[in-house]
């Protein structure tokens, strides 16, 4: 079996689930609650919530982050309207279509060179307002941390929230890494969302040591209205709801996800350190999180996925993708670099 | 907290997780797997499936029964269909709309003495065929248990399964209680299920002990044909799957499912036969699973639940429904009839 | 040719365009003007209708009936809704499930005796407000003639209109045979409609001499709001509009649609009166436009439709649905009712 | 009137009825048909298709173009699946999102120096064909005449064709302007469509002098199983149909469309030429058919759109897109390339 669950670099959601979290389980696990949320556990994990980001927010716990960020965008738009993205963001190449198919929005993608927007990029979809042949543009959604691995400034946030804002249009977060991101700038949630404008948020946690359950939460209550309702109808309303909040508590309490992105985020940057000093490789992007990107030689690559588990980024340029995790150890990558050494 | 979390008789998923169901995840938490299902236990878990249906079957895990009916129904069927089911039935009134938003199809409804459909009932709504102005129905759903706490014979089931098929239709069956019914008819899982006849079963533990997790499974492989994208893209693949995988292992190992449905079928027939005993009460349904429908005083309704909670099925006939589940307990029963009597 | 193309009664929309229509086209033909309805004939037609119903109002033209009614219900509800009908409404049996289609809502049916709601049989409906399980009611949808033949009385309309307004609902109306019920009534379209308290109307005027081309009429114009888009979406703007446009101009102007559903109406009187002497025959609606609703030897029913076409609307009782047209000549009611004399 | 009906360069949607299709309708105006388009006129219509395309074919009328896009694509498509297009395709840009609405698809662009895809294009779109997160390409959507005024030949299409056929997709071609292509390549319509590979072909009719009715034509039949609910659940089902069956009769007939089209396509060389002889102005695509885009001099924009109604097709190079239809006239033309010498 240890061979089987080897640590890898593939992907923060391959690693398991942090003991405290499982031990959260036990903590809620007597007696009987009443289901789908409206127990006093779901009430203490929003009160967490709250604490991070202000009394007046409204909170609503889904299952995955795909479905934080489509069941969110679903309750800022209507039918006839567009989003536009980053052409890597997850919304638009890792969700099969679930925003277009939800939201029966259009997707207007942008490429980038670092996986972030900027108002000069987002600038070419903003035309059509009022033509009823074209979809409106109502959302800028952005990745924090992006997918390439990099994070956003909040002055670099608040310049699009506020570009958005003045064409009547909102900002829209995926933070399936947003604890990798806080860590990253050492600053709270609240600095780089709440307060730079982001008006709906992705949550996540499952990425950094949760099991499953992700939040919705929007910092402007009239945008959360019924969404209790598209929750329901959109499959994500738990049954079994004090099972999430147990874990978000957990999470929320006694530095545990900061502890834990920390750590990943220290890995990635070992890990940059010691493949620096490889000539044969290029870091390609800023190594500001949990992610690696780097162009190495092309024939090591699937001799080293025989036994370490990756994704290829880019097949052209031989650009491969690592991610640490909360559970990667110094130890992993000691052996994963002698491993590229050997191998080159 | 004790008496926060006080058993009621609300619902068999405000009951919490079964031991055995919470060790299960310590079992897989080593190490790394690949994310999205592409994993040892995963492949085990379907081994567990196969064994009970047969190999030739396609098993797919969702988060909650909404979408194991949902987006099984909507795998077998075009837009433009109709699905015919009870009044009564989860998919008609308990799922906001969802079977309509997903699967673009008209809900037919019928109204029933018992939950159950028959094909006499059916027949109401077997016509317009080949007429394009009309919904086509395409699939008879039918819930095993009955939303009125009424299990299927085989025999019925066969029925209704031959009437769909010479209609060049298709038999779905939600079994969010399947494990109660089985126990009740004292017979395998597949006696009642592919033997009879159904083409796609939403296979429930939920309520029954585990977390969250349920199955969806097509007895015809061709029906579930490029159903992994309909999973995805209806936000129901779990990143994190082994812990999915893991409670069906458990759950369908060493008796724990009929354990756990046995146990809370027979504190359904002790509640029952202890409340005959009260005149003032009458039983309105037969008692054949988990749940205990009766009409009672309407005076003691309310004070009845401020100590117990549960729901009011008809306001009107002060008719309430009782649901028993895998925790409840003699003494809890004993006491909940004592309180009935003090009441009345 | 004649032959084939015989007045019969199975639809008013088996008549042809009415001269007066057909002639409209020629007066808009000349020269280029802007497409998708930014021209002077469609601001012409839409003032004709503001004439009808006030200058706060907003108009759309689509193609078709049901395009007004789905997507003037779509404008109106969101996607987690309800919207209650009775069971006989062309939104439910003859739209091919487009309602469920486009709104995403669940249609709540009604059994009624003469194909009119009241709020006696709403009341049915009326629950699970604020209960995030249960798709939420929000619009009642009525039909203006009714699916059988019957005419709404405006304070019949009043009062669902004040049931729905205090339970912050809206009242839709399926108005296709508008123009029979005005006549019907001897009133002004507004009087029934706008001061009845209708929200939004579907605005008929292809069953009374045009050839395509309906309007949805929004009483209250926040309802409206995007409804361009909607529109464009919904693949219901027209690029030639001015045709359409066109014939609205015509069908308003001079008495047009008076005359015709005048005329429609006395036919159906005319029918009325004369099967009334027939004893084997049973008129079982009050024949209040231009359908007559009858029960009639069964063995006589298909040689009668080997001259003229009809249709059987309940087989079992052997009712037959007899409509009459803007065309149906007083002579084609006299062989007519004479052919079903020599055939009984 | 005259003023504001001139005839301009905006678009041939612009242009009004020809007065054969105007004279069809009155061809079959008389008595009662069977509505919903179970009559002889729209037998003969698709007896018309027949004989353009061969027996074996599927033919649907709809209303208009969008809607013949949209639910051909729906009908050959799996809603999570991907359409790949050029980014100039009319059902990316002018459908206001309702291909995204109706197929739930991800719609895939491609930039493009003549509007025009290759199979060099379309390969940055080819992967991800497996994996669940990505929604899996399926058709490939070409427009003939495309949005640039380029013309395909059949070998180009063929090639795409084939790529498309080996990588199991489909080739749908949007034929708005099919008539112009045709008298462009001195071809049949079969000759560049079904010969060439193309399975299901939106065959227009409005630009070309009809008042409304586009055609479905799919060319493999078991593509167009159950495409008649499509039809009708997608609001594209007309009442009064042999008004539009009217019309293509009279449209393939006496070589009227060819008549047409061969015309607007010399009005469009004849602007050509006179305008390439104007050196402030650069013609920017091929004239191939009845489109010409140039880049003028930015000033002259405004004013010359005071007196002809046209597109600024990129305000930044100050490119502009003029039409010529099936009534622009010699005298239009030398009107207007002499007001454009006297603002230049």
């Amino acid at each position: 079996m240890e061979a089987i669950n080897r640590r890898g670099f593939a992907s923060d959601n391959n690693s398991g689930v942090h003991p405290n979290i499982l031990k959260s389980f036990e903590q809620v696990n007597h007696g009987h609650t009443i289901a789908y949320g409206d127990d006093i556990y779901t009430q203490q994990a929003i009160t967490k919530f709250k604490e991070l980001f202000g009394d007046d927010i409204e909170v609503f716990f889904v299952f995955i982050g795909s479905a934080a960020n489509v069941l969110g965008l679903q309750s800022i738009t209507q039918r006839h309207n567009a989003i536009i993205c980053a052409d890597t963001a997850h919304i638009n190449v890792d969700e099969c279509g679930a925003p277009e198919r939800f939201t029966s929005c259009k997707l207007l993608t942008l490429a980038t060179d670092n996986g972030k927007l900027t108002v000069d990029l987002v600038k070419k979809h903003m035309h059509g307002f009022g033509f009823q042949h074209h979809a409106q543009p109502k959302v800028i959604s952005i990745s924090q941390v992006s997918e390439l691995g990099t994070v956003y400034k909040p002055s670099e946030i608040k310049v699009l929230a506020d570009y958005a804002h003045s064409n009547n249009m909102l900002l829209h977060m995926d933070g399936a890494r947003l604890a990798n991101a806080a860590v990253s700038l050492s600053m709270s949630f609240r600095e780089f969302t709440r307060d730079a404008g982001v008006d709906v948020l992705s949550f996540g946690g499952t990425k950094n040591g949760m099991m499953y359950g992700e939040a919705i939460v929007f910092f402007n209550k009239d945008l959360a209205h019924d969404f209790m309702y598209s929750r329901k109808q959109g499959l994500q309303l738990a049954s079994k709801m004090r099972y999430i909040s147990a874990q978000f508590i957990a999470y929320l309490s006694n530095n545990q996800w900061q502890t834990t992105a920390t750590h990943a985020n220290r890995m990635a940057k070992i890990l940059e350190e010691k493949v620096r000093k490889i000539e044969a490789i290029t870091i390609t992007q800023p190594v500001e999180a949990n992610a690696v990107f780097a162009i190495v030689p092309s024939h090591i690559i699937s001799m080293l996925q025989e036994e370490y588990f990756f994704y290829v980024w880019d097949e052209d340029r031989s650009e491969v993708r690592w991610m640490t995790s909360w559970d990667t150890t110094e130890d992993d990558i000691e052996k994963f670099v002698q491993k590229i050494r050997e191998l080159i």
